[in-house]
């Protein structure tokens, strides 16, 4: 068989299994695992190397809409182009349901603006805020059934929340037409309490963004979407999850019997609310939602890598530029810290630092570092097995990692559109440096090598 | 020292003891404890007899408007007559703000239908619906002061509910105050969603209304009342609990430092979701929130009172006559369980169920029977050491009580204004004969005998 | 009525409730609360002070064989009288058996020292620690019947210490007699396992008797005995409980059904292990086991007080010498952790402590001191109503506080025989001053006024 | 290349994916997956058929001693002529050292009784039960080093337990010879106290087996277990769980972060306590510890498949003929359930049983069948990769299913040496028709068709 593409001598993983062996490829798909493959057309050596799947990241925001004189720093070129670099294949953004309108056209709005952008597969989920007899009669069941069984909805941020009766609503909607639903945990009221008290209190700082957006807030709100979805009986996935409180909730629900994806991302190992607390308002740099917390939480969310509460490995990236969100066309972020945008860069980061603190250092093994990466995003959202893995008739969605390369993170050297990283400085061991999307080799020695051929994956519920 | 009525020969208990004196009052106290009692105007005997403090209960809805046609059964004078006559010296009802109307208005309003009504002594419960700002910001704050401070919110109900803002402002304003906030823990939205499908199923008989609020919805509603409480940082009471789920919520809330009371009452000691498919439509007479459940929460409950996880055991007299809940005043009523009024009669049945099943089966002792019943409320809701025990000085609210009398409960007997008792047929062993308000006998043998010269208790926070 | 005593203008307070009140003595018994009290040979003016019942102490060791070399401090002339010093009124010593000899003589004998020599009323526990069949069959029921109705086993103390057949065994005979089972809940062989890593490893200085006592051994003894209780089906006194890993069971375990009293001691609110770590060997005087923790369980405990879930407050008094412990007649106690005897003194301290601790510091209020130090253990052991609680015919045992004296504790001014006290210079306010033991004075104004006529009290279990 | 066999056209499954793939195998060894593959010496057609890794029996009970008079119904040659009609390829026996004997000479003498008999791979367990010096200090280090890193210790079973100490000694050598403990956690004090009890009720029958191995028993060893592993920090496997408390106690204790691999077995699934009833003492079928319980903890089980709480699901294995066990070699155990051996004969049947009623029934997928069966074992005993998975280089270990195949169990088809099976009549759908080890077919079409072969798998820490 003429082989499209062979990558050899390198060590495979999957979410089961680390091997030595060769990789060969036609038409875009992994055609064969070890064995003699002669004939290929290319063959990149991989001695010394791990050849692993594409990263699939299913939490990123990109080109939402942000609240006046906000944009966000990526559009589908400059968000998915770091992906790429950092070893992903397929991307998960968000079409934003804006309330008022409609969520079909903003599907056909945030398609439109990915069309011949994106270097990496995609996937939207649908963000419900308005949920309107059109939305919930027509126009989310015509979209999940159309392949794009994701829901989000929003339990904080006034201008997408919904309430209980909206969730549940949605929720059945999900359920009858087999879609999950992704909630993110916090309680707007608790926090718009706090967040007026320490306003009043004269305690403005990028700081504040943390303590009034407590443990507590987001336990509740866990709490609270786990029994919306008990009793909806739909698929949950618990976003983000920053502490252990959440992870108790978590758990105790799964031992009723509830059926729950839960997610973290690298800012609830490596951050923490401390560095919210920098000075020269640079804090601002870390204002996301939930906040990072302490040492005591980071080392709960490392147990929950550990140990399998968490399926989901993501990295929330949500970015906006440090000079717009207090500069000049956003004044009002130097003010206070309520008119800070919530979110922070980390696409092209999420799967180092991961390798790095886990797989470097001994927390966690191959295998689980690309089931939380790749496979369990693939099968949590309907794309396996087409994506996620590496076997026979799945798409060629590889990465391969030279596992000893050392490097600072630094954002000069980085390829998303925002002006800064949270992770500046960090240390890693291991990097990506070659991604190949469905056999097609899109970066190598630092280059992109490929246009923008990404496209939407068809999925199932 | 010339008595105005002496007690002799009787077992007395308090929360913490129990013993045999005799109890001496002058001036509507306690005078006197065991010694030499000469010159009394008055003696009574209770040898054989229990003498304990007079019953608080702090859970009673008299008078309180429930909707288009609805009335409730009772009236100032009928409720305290049937609490006289069940061992009460101080009931607590609550004082409705309807949405949209002046709570001090409301207030104003009660105090005039309960003046000169009252058979026992009395203190209103304020519930708030509407927190505007004149609300949050002048009524409730000078009725707190005026010494009412307990305010009620409900997270049920459509017509009395607060979000999660109108809580946590309440409970601020309650922080601020001294004074303790109560909340009915059920989601709205959940038993909403879940009435709804249930009507659509056809499901409309009135066990719906125990299937339509299930634990899961206390459970959540539980959770986040202790969250709210938590970030205020106000002192909470958790009412009517009925289960297991609930009951973990308090106790793990209770282990992170929280100052929380804890209620049960009788319909979740001896009734269940059962009782609510009795044919006929019969079922509509055990209809309240939350719903009574099964046995494995009834022994919850149990456990509950015996460990100290309770502190309070209330009726939650809700009464309505059946003949109106489902019959010419509204005819809906027999056509869905939606349309039946929420609650059950039981201000005369409390203590006797309580002491029957509580105390004469070995369950718990007297002196917890004490706290449970009296002293606790006093504690709780700031009328002590004025009311809720035996000892020099209190006000002299006695209940004389024959331990071995055996009555059927029959509504026939009962003083209330219902037509019906949930409690019908049902034994019990132990009845209150005497009861005393401040030194004047208000029931003996039967029979009402002094005037309704029940006062306003002054409170504290 | 010629009282014997009058105690006039005091605040009394019971477990329930705190009143002004008048007491009248006669026979050594509460004869009047209250109401006019003319004729009393002699009156005591308490004004400005509270009157409350004598403590009682329910963890006593004295007398007690200790090992080779090693005796207690105090006989029961010395711990009795301090224990009167200290606010207290009855104290319940241990009456071990040593393996291989009889439990009866070994009742005998203590009984024989306490003759004439108690300045407080007795009762004694019975450690079982040879079950032989003369014990259990014979000794242990006899002793059980004849008003003795608690029985302490060990968990740990390599000459103590019973397997679980044994406590089994032992619980048996307890459930038959209806006896309580106390149980020192570390597991021995874990503390062995450690103490001999640590010796190996050459730390052998005091402070290592808390890292090889750690937490895990005293939950998991804890989970154990709470499971032999629970199959047994007898009730148990959960002893000196030192954090909140073992309140967690404690709380599971009742939550099952279980009937648990549960006791924590001074040492674990006011030490911790960094005691130990004191220099010049002087971490010596802080050995006991459990060892104290840290300022977070502190934390815990003070909570478990709270909250209800401790029943009892006892001082665990275990006196031995520093000069002997580690002197010349312990020499061994010098060179390693192992050979320090285990306790410390405190039967003078427990009732200040938790005083100014807790009520003054506004930790409880003065009900729950006088449950946690008072009442509860003469429910708790059989020896309730007749002690402690003021009420009616119950015995005299009364101690007058100054609320508002401050002390530093010092151990020249305390009246055990050790040579030290753990809570040198810690300063407290509130001590007792007057001690009423039946109607007679023990200790006024610093002087022991009566002769030792301490009575042993019968029980019922 | 030449492959030495070719499977053709199946569906491949790995404890991560599941697709369409041909399999080559050269030397034993997977050689390649997918892509072209000419000239094999031997083609199977797996057209329809599910093609899976060999299952691993991680704990299988053979040709132990088991009290005097009775013997294991199983030698080598029966046990794993019937593993491999059960669709498995390696097997894991105990080697026992009984108390006052060598552990060496033990597993000198199992690999003599096993040698040349075994139709499946093998690996050795090391059961302690008498810790000396020369167990502790030499012999079990040297079979650790050896490759035998997994030990085994009793709680139970009055021959074989172990107390704490021994526990802890033996877990310490485990530790620093890098193998995992297995424990039996059922508390053997509490069963014999139970069955004393019992027997003096005269409560003889089979079904007193259950009743005095209640749940509690194995709730308090499991703690207990988990606590020594945690002293010592050695990582532990928790074997043949059989309830939600215990379940529960694995959950806090790897929330605490301990290493912890959790096993259940399919009597945990689908037999209950009431199979101990049958009549005509045939409950004694149903002998083993634990017990099975009832529905509620049979669905906790299953949960705990589900929610990946287990790791390991094994048959344990452990087969008396009925005849012997209360026949003519034991007359006493027609006397008394005390006298029944404990366990049940199910190597044949474990994958049957999890296949139809977890895959089939979907209550599991296909690839966690997978880790449950074979990966995970593989990789809890250090035979990962040779052991447990498809993939390049690993053992060509596999089982070939027809998933519609439906049979019903009878144990006259299956191939042990036991004269019952405890799921005799059980319907099962999917069965595994070839057996393939080391890439040598042992069964095919229902016979054996190969010698024995079975090799000693080569373990490391």
């Amino acid at each position: 068989m003429p082989f499209d593409l062979v990558i050899k001598n390198g060590t495979v993983a999957t979410a089961s299994d680390v091997f030595r062996a060769d990789i060969g490829i036609s038409d875009g798909r992994i055609a064969q695992i070890g064995g003699a493959m002669d004939g290929a057309a290319r063959v990149i050596d991989a001695a010394g190397r791990y050849v692993l799947p594409g990263g699939i990241d299913s939490h990123v925001h990109i080109a939402q809409p942000s609240g006046p004189g906000i944009e966000m720093a990526d559009d589908f070129d400059s968000a998915t182009r770091a992906a790429a670099f950092g070893g992903n294949t397929v991307v998960m953004p968000f079409c934003l349901q804006e309330r008022g309108m409609s969520l079909s056209a903003a599907f056909r709005d945030y398609r439109h603006q990915a069309d011949g952008k994106s270097h990496v597969d995609l996937g939207f989920h649908l963000i419900v805020t308005d949920p309107t007899p059109q939305v919930l009669g027509q126009e989310l069941p015509a979209l999940i059934d159309a392949g794009n069984p994701s829901v989000k909805v929003f339990m904080t941020y006034e201008a997408m929340r919904m309430d209980d009766a909206g969730i549940l609503a949605t929720m059945d909607v999900a359920r009858r037409h087999g879609a999950k639903v992704m909630v993110h945990c916090e309680n707007e009221d608790v926090i718009a309490f706090l967040a007026q008290r320490a306003a009043e209190a004269g305690d403005i700082a990028p700081r504040a963004h943390a303590t009034t957006r407590p443990v507590a807030a987001e336990r509740e709100a866990t709490h609270r979407a786990l029994t919306l979805a008990e009793v909806v009986d739909v698929p949950i996935v618990i976003v983000h999850v920053s502490n252990g409180a959440a992870i108790d909730e978590i758990a105790r629900a799964r031992a009723r019997g509830l059926n729950i994806t839960a997610e973290t991302c690298p800012q609830y190992l490596v951050l923490s609310a401390d560095d919210l607390s920098r000075e020269n308002w640079e804090g601002a740099k870390y204002v996301c939602s939930p906040p990072p917390r302490d040492r005591t939480e980071q080392d709960n969310c490392w147990r929950g890598l550990q140990t399998g509460l968490f399926d989901l490995f993501s990295s929330d990236h949500c970015p906006f530029r440090y000079d717009d969100s207090h500069g000049k066309r956003n004044p009002a972020g130097l003010r206070s810290f309520r008119h800070i945008p919530n979110g922070i860069p980390g696409i092209e980061t999420r799967l180092p630092i991961l390798f790095s603190e886990g797989v470097v250092k001994g927390r966690i093994d191959l295998p689980r570092f690309v089931a939380l990466t790749a496979t369990n995003h693939a099968k949590a959202y309907g794309m396996y097995p087409q994506k996620g893995t590496i076997a026979i008739g799945s798409d060629a969605d590889i990465a391969i990692w030279d596992p000893e390369l050392r490097r600072t993170i630094r954002h000069a050297d980085l390829h998303d559109a925002a002006d800064y990283t949270p992770y500046e400085g960090l240390e890693v061991t291991g990097w990506p440096e070659t991604v190949i999307l469905r056999g097609i080799p899109v970066v190598e020695a630092g280059q992109l090598v490929a246009p923008a051929k990404g496209r939407e994956v068809s999925r199932t519920g």
